[in-house]
Order: C-alpha cells, then structure tokens, then sequence
C-alpha cells in the first residue's frame, strides 16, 4: 500500500546529527557530535531527593494538568527571567516539552505553507526541520561574528515579509558566537520599525564562561511585543525531563497554548512537579558554578589540540560559552569525507555543511566539548588529529 | 500589533472541556465533566519505587534518548500488544507524549489542507481539534450503537477518499459504545477493499468490567498495513507520567518518529525509564483489576441514581468498561442551559453537543464516573437530580 503521506513529510529524511548520534551508541567511537551535556554532571541526587518529593505530595502531582504548565513552576521561571531582565509574568509562561516543542509549537501557530521565516547562517538543525515541516520558505541573512548584518537583514525584511526572523544570539549552535549588544538593538529596532515577530532560542545562555553576561533580545524590546524568547532546562539540569518553556506577547502565548492542547495535552506533570522542588530546595547557582567550571576545562583540552597543531590548519572562535566549537579547516577538505576516516579512527564529530542554507561552507565542523571528560577528549582529540593528518595525506584531499 | 498567525490556527478557541475543568478547580463543585481517572487509585508507592530505581541506575535515564523511545519500553509495550493479538515488533512501536501526541502526529504526518478524514459521530473532542489544525475536511460517519454503518461508510469512503478513519471501537469517547465484531471486521474490510488507513484510538479498552474482550481492529487486519494503532497509560498507570505509543506500518511509524524528532526530540526519559521498572516489578493485571471494581461500583452508583428517577426521562446504554456515561434527556432540553443550573447546584459534567460534528444532539450529556469516589457520586448526582428538576420546572425547559 502507497500510504498518502502529507506534502509537509514527503521529502523529510533524518537528521544527520542524530543518525550520527545512534550510529555512535554502538561500538567504541568517541562523540564530540551530538548536543550532549555529560551525565556524569547530572544533579542526580538531588534531582532524586525532588522526585521523592514530589510523589510524598500525593496523586496531584501523577494527575492530568493545566496545559499552561504547574503554576509554581511558572513562578519559579518567571523569577528566572526576571533576573534576566526579561519582565515576563508567570500568566504569559508556557512550560514545554523542551524548547524543541517551543519552536514547533512556534512554527505551528505562524506558518502557513509559504510563509517566509529568516534565520541566521549557519543556523541550528532542529529548527530548521520544524520550519521545514510547516512548508516554509526559510531565507538565511548573512551573518558575522558579531550577528546578523542589519543592512542585508532589512532589506530582506522587506523582501520577504517573514513571519519571523528565528536566532540563538547567545552561544549559538553551531558556532558557539554570542551576538553584540548593538547588533542585538539592531534587530530588536529592525523588528519594531517593521512590526515583526523575533523567535529567541536561548538554551546556552547559562552555561558562560565569563562574567559578562550577554542581554537578550526580550530584556531590550521596551514594548514586550516583539520577541517570543524559549529556554530549557536540558542544557542546565538534565535533558531527559524534557522541561523547557517559552514566553512572549500574551496573545501569542495564549494562541499557542491552546495548539499545545490538541498536541499533547500538557507536558509531564510529574517531571513539572519535581523540577519546582528542585529548584526550590537546592542552589540552581552553585550546580551551574561547578558546570561552567567544568565545560570550560573541557574546552581549554580541545583547544590546546587544535593551537598544537599548523597555525594555519585550522581557524576558530573561541566561544564564551554553550556547549560547541566551530571549526573551519583552511584546507578544501570535505568534513563529510573527513567523518569517514575520523570515524575509522574511533571519533565522530558534525560536518558543517548540514547547518547550512543554501550554499554550504564544507571545510567547517562542528565539535561538542561539554559530554566528554577532559581525559576522553585528550584521547578523542588525538584520534581527530590522526584522521585529519591522513585525509591530508590522502587522494580525499587531492582530489 | 496585529500577530500574522497562520490560517490553521485563526479560528481555534478552547476547548469546552478544559475550560470547564479549570473553571471547576476554583470552588465547591463536584465534577464529572472531565475524562480524570482517581488519583486516589495511583499505584503511587510502586511508581515511586519505580523512579527510585531509575535515577538508581544512572544518569542515562536523564539524557537525550532515541526518538522512537526507550527500548526496553517498546518491549515491554510489544508483550502487551501481542497479549492483544496485535502482531506488533518494537520496531514498529513509537513512544509518544500520551496518545494525544500519537493522534497530532499522525494528523501532522497525512493531512494537508482540505484533506478529508471519516469520523464517527459525536466523536473524541480533543482528536478532531487536533485534525483541524491541521485544516482538514472532517466528515462524520451516521453510527449506530454498534459501530458505524458499513454502507453508509462506504459511500463516504467513495465520495471523499479520506486519508484515514478515525475510531475509538472500544468504550467510545464520549458514548462509552463498544463496536461489534461485525462492524469491526467490516471496517476493516472496507479499509482494504479502499486500500484506506484506519487509526485507532485505544485508550480504554483495559478498564473492562466483562470478562469479553473485544478485539482490536489492529488485530483484525490479516495484512498488517491497514491499521494505525494508538493507546496509552493515562487511564491505567496515571495520566501525568504522558506516556502513550502508537504501532502501525514500518513505513508510517518510521515517518511519524521523524516528525516526532522535529516536533519534540523525544518523550520524557526518566517517565520512560520509570515506567520500563514498574512494569516489570509490579502485576500490572492486579492493579487493573482493582480498577475496574472500583470503577464498576461507582458506574453502579451513578445508573443507580438515573433508575430511579421517571423511566422515561433518560435513555443511556450500559457501558461495558472505560470511563464515561452518556446519557440522553428525552425532552427539548439543551444541556449547555442545563449545565448552568447545574453549577450553581454545585455539579458539573459536559453537554454533548461540542462532541458531534455537524448537526448536534443537544439534548445529550457526558458523565465521568471514575474520577469521584462513590460517595462523591452519590452527593454530585443528587444535585444533578436537583438541576434537572429546576430546569424542568422553569421557563428554560418551556422555551
């Protein structure tokens, strides 16, 4: 039977990065590929002590709940945002099942087929996928280090008349960049001038490495009316309660609160439940103190790999914070064709190329330094080295 | 600002349903208006044994998981399906947010705008909320109390070439209906003879109070590829957890787990990881079996009230299993004015009328019985009698 699937799926295959990530989980391959925090840094104790609490509540916290979200934990994100400077009322809080569901939700609620969404480029996979899913005309605005280009990010907004413009201007995946605050005014006035809609995806944000702490886009829009901001707990708590949340306009929030009702009703309550006493009863500061700490020595080991190697090999920015470093290789080497051998070597990382819209960049590379230990990225490190030294040696790279 | 959302969503509004249970959960009302089961009747001790164990066995039951759900999960949900007669692999099982997610996805995965799905009439609210979000043409089908006529169901499948039939054969939601033998085998039938997909929503069919066990259509299809297959553990563990799964063609299954990836990565991993050990530790048949004696005797309760009143005042069938009475009243009475009088005598439940597509039986009602004890029952139907004899009495029933 030819089964009549929806123009939207016809031409979705799977992600790269998680076929990549299953192949993996068989055989002794080391992963700097995946978005992985290390489980090892998981708060599992206290995360324990949460739950148990939770059950001693009683069945309410097992029953069916509001699709908005546990109200105390609207309040404790609440809280959150505010002292991010993003004044953000619990009543305009959607708790959701990873900020994955917040952008498809997102996606769901804005676009019709057609629709146009601008995005950065390079730009994160998963969002792409979502928007792909929804039939959108997805633009890329030509970005630098410092964020998108305003010049070319107006003109396009003219051009195109997007729904939204989607970013993670925080530590963004894949290049780990973190966006200048008048870059960021630019696009917040941009915004306003033209009467659009911002989607800020900010999962990285806590993990910093330094004591600047970058603005984002919802604590600079004076109005409250032009950014829908989503975060989560996976990067910060664990990713397996798939707990994240997003905020916005009310009549925004509203509308895509009653999507999420015929989605999945509501997420886990009981995951809801146990994240409030754990954020009640145990320092969300000092787990993210001793997580930053440890991300960034981890990423110091990957670093002192690549600074060892030819000067001028390979070119990077190093990122203050997030969970992932850009690699570009100045070389015409195809990092796809360089996956093969490295994954012979027993290390896998993402090629660049899949975060790409339209023309792909394919000597870049995407490494993630936050799920290894320092010792099995040392080990993992020296096998990269390896299979890059061979694909230069090789006819891959001649050719 | 005037927000640009996508036509699919212009014209959502809440859910009667869930307005109602939060309008409920303020105040002294005794509801029977939502599809709850009794938290009292969580196995909360084993759960939270359950969850104990996993956050014992490390912090994998808290990172990022597969898509298609924990494997020891699709194994044991394989065991049960089979037990069914339902010749389902792992493979082929996707674990989904509650079986909600499971109806979303596959409305997301087969319907483009305009396209056509039969339903039965009145029919699962939230299942036809999420097909319309996805713009389809829903078309009922005439039913009677054994299922939907087979000639009428052709005709339609004829006229419209639906991309699929939605049914919930067992325990109906809202009639509490059970389909026939024949009427399954020749939905089936037809599905084939049209080369047509069935979905089949399940959520009920394990709180049976005869020892008659109707059989799945899924377990009907010699073929295999004709049915889509939905349940949950909502009604049976507890509804908080949001752990239901879907089983159908490899082909469609794998399709769904990719708009999964997109949609929300994956379902909660400790909900998974928990429920993997419950199953395992605890005698799932006699927890149910204290279920359905409980909910038997509260069912008793609630007809017991309808019985005594005038024998020509309602008309209901007996439901066999799951978790609501519908009831109609036979005189010109809209129970949307009925349900006013009946809040303020302290009781809730919900009119039928949002349930049917196209012209609505107005004179109808759903009564939840599992969520109150006993005697909570009997005090809610005492008020209900109260309300109907206030309506009847007043100039609301002489319009």
């Amino acid at each position: 039977m030819a089964y009549p699937f929806a123009t939207r799926v016809q031409s979705i295959t799977s992600s790269a990065v998680r076929d990549l990530l299953s192949m993996i989980q068989t055989g002794d391959v080391i992963s700097f590929a995946g978005g992985l925090p290390d489980e090892e840094l998981f708060p599992l104790k206290e995360l324990e002590l949460a739950y148990h609490k939770a059950f001693r509540s009683g069945g309410k916290s097992l029953q069916y709940g509001p699709t908005e979200g546990d109200n105390d934990l609207r309040l404790l994100i609440q809280e959150r945002l505010q002292d991010k400077g993003i004044p953000a009322s619990h009543d305009k809080i959607l708790v959701t099942t990873g900020s994955q569901q917040a952008i498809d939700l997102v996606a769901k609620v804005f676009l019709s087929p057609g629709d146009t969404v601008l995005i950065e480029n390079p730009s994160y996979l998963a969002a792409l996928q979502a928007f792909n899913m929804y039939e959108a005309n997805i633009i890329a605005v030509q970005s630098d280090s410092y964020g998108m280009i305003p010049e070319e990010l107006e003109e396009k907004i003219i051009t195109y008349r997007p729904k939204f413009i989607y970013v993670v201007p925080t530590f963004s995946n894949p290049q780990g960049k973190v966006w200048s605050k008048e870059r960021r005014e630019a696009l917040v006035n941009l915004a306003m001038k033209h009467d659009l809609l911002i989607v800020e995806d900010d999962p990285y944000s806590e993990l910093r490495f330094t004591e600047e702490e970058p603005i984002p886009l919802a604590a600079i829009d004076p109005s409250g009316k032009q950014v829908i901001y989503t975060s989560t707990f996976s990067k910060t708590v664990a990713p397996g309660v798939r707990i994240g949340w997003l905020t916005g306009p009310k009549e925004v929030v509203r509308k895509i609160a009653l999507a999420k009702q015929s989605t999945d009703l509501h997420t886990s309550s009981i995951d809801q439940r146990a994240l409030c006493y754990f954020l009640q009863d145990f320092s969300m500061q000092q787990h993210l103190h001793r997580l930053r700490e440890q991300y960034k020595q981890r990423l110091d080991v990957m670093q002192t790999f690549l600074m060892k190697s030819d000067p001028n090999l390979f070119q990077w920015v190093e990122p203050k914070g997030g969970m992932f470093l850009w690699v570009t290789i100045n070389r015409s080497i195809d990092t796809a064709d360089l996956l093969k051998v490295a994954v012979e070597e027993g290390v896998a990382f993402v090629p660049g190329a899949p975060f790409f819209s339209g023309q792909p960049q394919k000597n870049t590379l995407r490494l993630n330094y936050t799920h290894s230990s320092p010792e099995v990225i040392e080990l993992g490190m020296s096998r990269f080295m390896n299979a890059i030294d061979k694909v230069l040696a090789s006819r891959v790279y001649e050719r």
